[in-house]
């Protein structure tokens, strides 16, 4: 079977990763994944949240948002509607505790880095692609936050990588990182985050049309354990340049 | 291994189902996983949504609430708070698509079923003791509606059953139903909802202290269908007494 | 003439008091005024707001709410809505004044406790049951915290015991003790907050249809006086028994 | 005993009442009980809130607010805040209620009048204030409805008179219509709103110090019914003249 | 050409100024443009805002609000709808700009004013009433602050005047101080904040039909610059009287 | 003098302007003047607001906002923070009244276009980049509107062009197009619209520090006319190619 664009069932669509892409934040980075483009970027403050003070460890949060016009149709700001919907929530919860998952908060200190990921153009996979592209981002704000001397030396606060990707069952067929034409198809959706060592930090699978099985669900892990391994190089090449 | 309360790795809590907890609501549960105590009622209203209006389809949603002092220290109402936290939005969705896994949105016709699961005390699986127990409000809440004639005859709008059960990582050993106590010391956690004939509607699995591995994970899987399989005998021996 | 449940006009409906209905607050009880049920929790922080810091003085307060569906038509819940609605707002605080009227702050010392009134099937009476029902509460808490020494020694903080009841005017008749199906049909209705020696803490009368006269004033008191006298023998009855 | 004021304890504070203070409002009235200064205005609207459509009946409701520097220190706006109070609300609720009381629905039709009540300076005895202007504004209203043919011939919307006062146990001592530092120091504070023949549309007492006993209660029931005789006096030489 | 009221087009509606309006505020005035009525008060506290503290410098703000019926139809209140409007803020913003342009904030020391304006009645010009009125109130608020030792000797926090008129063109023709009527049928806009030698502090020009010439602009300028001039000279009048 | 960036008075910075950089919105921009880049996309949909229903006329509006990291130090999201800021508010209006002045409602019929400008990276001028943008976007959408026959044939429904530019006076000295360096340490600070033919649409001029004089209010009226003639060829030049 080929895909409405052309891609093999395990192929991931074409990954960009631009750094540097704000003079501002510590870290920054353009992501795209296909057509999805979401701008990452991370900003250390020193000082954590009141519950941590004391504690010498640090924090890591993230916060996730759609441009109105990112999608087809225009939605509503939800600053205009004056509160952030459930789905906005739970993906900023979940790009959350994915970095979070390889942060030494002791290693990190009293510091914050807050992740923000503003979806510019959507086209399906906007979190996994949100994930992928933060993480690049914090590393950056951590070796920022290294050259200032806010984090102490001789422990790396970094301690794995992260990447994410979506798969799912189309017309009875498992693929990989699927774009929006597909994912509104999609019998079983799911989004999977792996370190880059092919352990897993976040599995969340929801069964759209009909419950799915167990071996459905093995082939699922094995594209997405696969398109991580794939996140994990472009990641890493991404970072190998000199900003 | 003995647990905290003295259970084996692949036990459930004891499990209590009371039909008929509320005069008012057309199906109503009290659902205790161990001390965890969820209140389950569904409402049934004529009509539908806005955007479904004309569809000749129903609709089911769920809305999730922890009372204040449901937890061991008091947490601020999310109304007086002006704003409904992350989690709670969350849960609330993750009830409401596991309940839409088992509808037949056609034969159901132009109603709306909203399912509300207010925890009186929590004790860890508050979400997954919610699904399970609003499964049976559900069941009688489309009684009901048979019985009024709102729901035509000859085509069961109930297409199948759905239970949920929590498990995870403690010490690295896999455990089933997670207490409050284990919950804060898993190393993974990971919520499961499956329909009656082993499939599953959700997964959901999360590294709260280090990512997990792929035999790891098929180990909580394991556990959580057997749970699953006896919290769908429990569902099923509730109702099958007459109300 | 016989009232629609049978009871004379005199005539409280059974009242029950359950201790203990939580394993985490520091006092807690279901309390039922007939088909009424109100869950009141008693939580006891050490610290008082702000305003009151460095005044030797403790603090009481109180929240009132329905679950969406106590009533018999689901409503809103208020913090989905984002606001809380005046009603709920009104009751809170007639709760808060009633309980205050019986404490002695100094006594209490810099602690706080917050009672919770959860409505969790309505029937007319919610707020007077949840008074009553808090007053034991609050009397389970205040012992919790004198054997935990967070209460001083030789001065009772508890300075004297409150119930309050409803009654009002149906077809010319003062009733005591309204279930809702007279509620909505009275002419005049009146919430009383008495001490268990016959003085008044809250009197709140409206006139629903036309107003009212001196004299019918007057025999509604009456009746909630020797109604709140049998409320005051149910709750030290509660309270006589070892939790 | 002579008052703060020199008052005696039956004696009202002077009470002036201008109509048409807004050259907009159907009905306009600034009201004063001593310094207490409010400003009520009547807004006729054809038609009714959608759960009354049909009905053929007519609806009037209020909306009490300060200003913010109304008071002796200043307090924030509750437009700033987001959220409205919880005295503002049971406040607003009062007034309305109170002037239903004297309200014929069918005989208004289906329109609607909100009475807004802001009181531009304040020392005690708003809501009563309020009340007392906000009936004067409303019979403008009517009136001017009439002459406009909104509202139809031959059957009078509005049926009765209605005022309100303050009374209170100062020291021991029953008071009529406390002001701001009588209100502070008062053991007990009883609202009470009466209709022109002397019976009751509303009692609020409340227990501020201590609860009050029944003679106690008579007492200020005897003041207020007096005082608001008077104050319906002031009503019907403020509405004898044409505007 | 006659104007709908008989001015001239250089002519300013009827300006009273009325200090002293409330007993509570350190600064109070009721203002009035023809009939566009504002009550404005200045209220003194100790301190700054947080962002401010430890500079020794004061800070001086402003709300700006509309009664519901202070225009032809009623508006709806902002702390009912929860959020306050675009109108609102930017109203808000300009009068506190505008005030803070006359302040030395070393002078004033750590103090805040804050300055509301709650329009009674609208019929045009609420904003640059509010400015004019509410400089008055500072005034008055910095005399008392002087008398109660509040702000140090020898250095006046108040450095100039300031007020403020709107201009705009009607039918082709640049009129000064728009009624509401006016208002609603101008091609151009323009509100102007003078301070009393002739500078200008703020000028809003918005062309509301059709974009207006820059000779236009000039004529504007200079009606608004002689309308200030005019409105320097009533303040000064109204703070030559002792209070 | 030459300026922190090495410009003279009278120059802009470097401005780009990219359309179609959104693959769904009807018209997007991606428009820098400098470091300041704004994200523009005009959003057409079918009807109008309901106050405007049935009149044959069309409506443009606008909203602005900034992303979290635009800007040197994070900023809150509004949609977090549950309301938006007055800024937010005020620039909002701002850009949506400058569009509405070349728009010929009639010939838009009865389609509304909303204009979404979200800043990327801030460094002064963000108002008035979001404009000159947001205009070319407007024209894309309106053109597209019209390949869709939306718009009806023989009438535009765009009737002239508007850019918009800051001027400001930095230690004396007038200059155009101010970066937040200047921004920060300008006496007075004027945003201009105009349409290509020199006229003005929005003439905003604040003083920050002191009031300006009217000879500094025209030389900065000079700067600014000429700084939009370029800014409009810049304009033309962009849409000349076709997309």
């Amino acid at each position: 079977m080929s895909r409405i664009d052309g891609r093999t069932a395990d192929q991931l669509r074409p990954v960009t990763i631009q750094r540097g892409w704000s003079k501002h934040a510590e870290g920054s980075v353009l992501i795209s994944f296909g057509d999805t483009k979401v701008f990452c970027t991370a900003s250390v403050t020193e000082g954590v949240p009141r519950w941590r003070k004391g504690s010498g460890e640090g924090w890591v949060t993230a916060e996730y948002s759609m441009l109105p016009r990112s999608t087809n149709t225009r939605g509503d700001r939800e600053s205009v509607r004056g509160k952030i919907g459930g789905r906005t929530h739970e993906i900023s919860r979940l790009i959350g505790r994915s970095l979070r998952a390889v942060i030494d908060y002791k290693a990190l200190g009293e510091n914050t880095i807050v992740l923000d990921c503003d979806v510019l153009q959507a086209d399906g996979g906007t979190r996994t692609a949100a994930i992928t592209g933060a993480y690049v981002a914090l590393a950056d704000a951590i070796t920022w936050a290294q050259g200032k001397k806010l984090v102490k030396h001789g422990r790396q606060p970094l301690i794995g990588t992260v990447s994410a990707v979506s798969v799912g069952i189309v017309d009875g067929v498992p693929l990989l990182d699927l774009c929006y034409e597909e994912d509104v198809r999609a019998e079983t959706d799911m989004n999977v985050v792996c370190t880059g060592d092919g352990r897993f930090v976040e599995v969340q699978g929801t069964a759209e049309a009909q419950p799915f099985a167990r071996d459905e669900l093995n082939s699922l892990l094995d594209l997405a354990v696969a398109g991580c391994t794939s996140l994990d190089a472009a990641q890493r090449e991404a970072l190998a340049t000199t900003l």
